[in-house]
């Protein structure tokens, strides 16, 4: 019997396996996309995404692959399983479920318009035209309903999107989560307005050459730990990380030589990305485990290297000379303690990706309820110009002046990714929780970082997170690393803090 | 009748299309493997390069394949078809029953032995240890000789692999035309050696700094008529060019600042294969035929610009001035006639690749020869080094002091490629048919490019070479563009003239 079980397990990953290196082959062409391939060549290179995009869908719902789910979902195998292979099944049969009863007919209808979206979407915002966009978003949101119906859930279909990005992250969580959040940084937020006090930040625009916030943003991966044999740093319009596989992680920043915060602030969120996926257990490779646990997790990442690290104090006592020193002298005459203060300016802004990581949350908190509004709820398409503009009114205290500014500003819903926004701020969530735990573990954490050793951090984090890529569910991570579950009050505690510190509000 | 037949063909080419497309994954694998890819993640993408080339493989002999060949080759259907589907049908039986009759297993121990060769190769050349890679040589000739008794070949192996990278031309033609070129380039060696004299060429090695040979590079490449937009130019250990699709085709080279030929005459040569590539027609997208119709033609266009062109008087009386430009003003005092003669130095060498115009088919001729003693004759591995010594003494006058200066410079044969060096003589020798053929259709060719306007040129090699792709075979492409056969009588009478010129004999 061992034996047997044993032989399906071999076939079954290297099936798996299969699929992953056309994922592999996808990701690279994706990077290439986006950094320099050439514009002529883009429509024949969609003919190569189709092809191998089709593999992998087809490989996922094979009668095949119901079989290898069949034989090792069975109650009398599963004392011969290891963790990796149960939930190498258990994520497949999730795949598996999603796609196969979505009819291809349908299916293709919905990439289809997904894509024309997209590109109505860019005309809407550049002419501020929420009507155009609207007949796609009424489509995509009625597809979604769909789906989600054909997934049979009739009651909640905004958990079953949630679901799709943050696994076993409900509405019932979340409206506690974002509803603490948002009762302490409203008025936090108000407060630090009523200082009507901004400390000096002139100096952020200093001429910073290009090739030396290069060279600091490599000093800068290195120094947090990222292994450049197994990775590479390049240049795009909008930074972001992918990963080929664990031993080929690859980041992108973009560098604007009047405001060094782009590639440098760009740098350290792609790390925090890259260092998770460089530590994923490469026993890993070649299973559907070797990968983020979730969207809310990876993103715990970024902003804790982004925001709890790399807007610290502590981290800039030891990391502020060698950044003077590569800005050629222009911040010579700029204290610690300005330059602290002038990363951290913190107030209410229209535009989420140019939000402080104080206001953030609330950014995500509007998008939270208007798609809960949408699936759960019955709030029209129609009417989201104007709920959206009297919750950015009530929550941030200002209202935008026109859609562009407004509800068209990302692109998620054009592209049809609802329930993908909350993971953003529970991502801060986790990164506040991560950070307390990890001083509990070992209180000198904070001398390291003052001396420049960010090591143990890292440390700590690949122990207690980035190891296991998918072979804990998120919750679970949250839970071992913390000891205890989703919980918002070392993220408020985090901010009031800090924020009143910076403003000196007593 | 006609309506059947058409409905085989469009599904014939979505088949072709879908391995077009596992190709151009490959061909980007492969690129990005050449330009930085990061070193611990290879391991993994050999695993990616495994799945595609398999499915590739399995594609071009599935029994799928094999009825979209009986069927479209059925006399009765043949007046339905077009020219496309005839050569790409052709070309896919071709390949077929290369394939098929190679026992699976036999097959992958030679790619096994293959890649263990070539890296057995890196250390016997290093060492200069003939003796090392002997036993590998030894067992891919058996194989390769194995696999032409699997084709029903008996007689004159070599000419069945010559006809895998120069269909049409055989062991009788080259021996004429090699013969030809032995003929005379042999004696023009030796009377310029005799001339005891040597143009002056130290200032090639001013220091010309990397941004602006780079700015240089991207300058020429323009004024070929490369497509930025369907291209992009990279840097590399070694410079070559790759082929995603038409629309995205890659070039590289490689920059010293103590050198520029390496960067300057690399961009050129590469750039050559690239305007190949980038002009062949659209509608052979997704075909077997869009690709360059052989070794032989290829390396003719690479050779036309780099050395019929970019390193004729003509060409320079252009572009000379900005050249000093770019160079930051380093060859100032260098007179147009003094950098032409420099750039063309020539006489005996060990290396191939370092070899000039003029010595170069001598190079190929000594690998020629040899190749089809191992292949048609009784030639022994065991006497390589001996004989190639030899060959070098007569044709070249020197003889190599090792065998890394000799028998063990080129990685071609560890690699398995026999019959793959005779193309680049070819090369030479269709070049030179063409631009004769060139100057007798428009006889003001040499007058633009003089004035600096290469367009007309690389027009007239699109319209009678680039636009076919591989609808026509070399031997077809070459009748049709100069009326004539293979022909060595051009290029004869181009070297005699140049170099006799350079060196001031009468």
């Amino acid at each position: 019997m061992k034996q047997a079980v044993q032989a399906i397990e071999k076939k079954f990953f290297n099936y798996i396996a299969k699929m992953k290196n056309y994922e592999e082959a996808l990701a690279l062409i994706g990077w290439d996309l986006r950094t320099g391939a050439p514009k002529k060549g883009i429509k024949q290179r969609s003919e190569v995404i189709g092809t191998l995009s089709e593999d992998v869908f087809n490989m996922s719902i094979s009668t095949e692959m119901k079989d290898y789910i069949e034989a090792l979902t069975d109650p009398s195998v599963q004392i011969y399983l290891t963790d990796v292979t149960k939930r190498s099944v258990e994520e497949c049969e999730k795949q598996y479920n999603q796609n196969i009863n979505i009819p291809a007919n349908e299916y293709k209808d919905y990439v289809i318009l997904q894509s024309q979206s997209e590109s109505i979407w860019e005309e809407a915002k550049a002419t501020s035209d929420f009507a155009r966009l609207q007949p796609y978003l009424e489509k995509l949101i009625a597809f979604k309903k769909r789906m989600v119906g054909y997934w049979g859930i009739t009651e909640n279909k905004y958990n079953a999107l949630l679901d799709l990005y943050e696994p076993g992250v409900t509405v019932d969580i979340i409206d506690k989560v974002f509803g603490q959040l948002r009762e302490s940084i409203v008025p936090l937020v108000r407060e630090i307005s009523a200082t009507g006090s901004r400390p000096p930040f002139d100096f952020l625009f200093c001429h910073f050459p290009k090739p030396q916030q290069q060279a600091f943003s490599h000093y800068i991966l290195q120094q947090m730990g990222f292994d450049f044999e197994a990775g590479r740093l390049d240049e795009t319009a909008h930074p972001f990380q992918t990963t080929l596989n664990p031993a080929d992680v690859r980041v992108t920043t973009n560098y604007n030589e009047s405001d060094f915060r782009l590639a440098i602030f760009g740098t350290i969120h792609e790390g925090g990305h890259a260092l998770y996926e460089q530590n994923i257990s490469h026993k890993l490779i070649g299973t559907p485990l070797c990968q983020g646990t979730s969207m809310g997790i990876h993103e715990s990442q970024s902003l804790f290297f982004e925001n709890l690290l790399g807007r610290s104090r502590e981290f800039w006592e030891s990391f502020y000379s060698p950044f003077k020193k590569y800005a050629n002298g222009a911040f010579d005459r700029v204290s610690l303690d300005d330059f602290y203060r002038a990363i951290n300016i913190a107030g209410p802004s229209l535009i989420r990706i140019e939000a402080d990581e104080l206001t953030y949350p609330l950014h995500i908190i509007v998008r939270y309820e208007i798609e809960k509004g949408l699936f759960n709820g019955d709030l029209k398409v129609k009417d989201l110009p104007g709920i959206w503009n009297e919750k950015m009114e009530e929550y941030l205290g200002i209202r935008p002046s026109n859609d562009r500014e407004g509800v068209l500003q990302d692109i998620h819903w054009a592209g049809g990714d609802f329930g993908y926004f909350p993971s953003y701020a529970l991502g801060y969530v986790y990164a506040a929780q991560f950070k307390h735990a990890m001083l509990e573990d070992s209180p000198s954490l904070n001398k390291s970082l003052i001396e420049g050793d960010i090591a143990p951090i890292r440390q700590w984090l690949t122990e207690h997170i980035h190891q296991y890529g998918a072979l804990k569910k998120p919750i679970q991570i949250v839970q071992e690393a913390t000891h205890e579950s989703l919980n918002a009050t070392y993220l408020i505690q985090y901010l009031t803090k800090k924020y009143r510190g910076i403003y000196r509000i007593e």
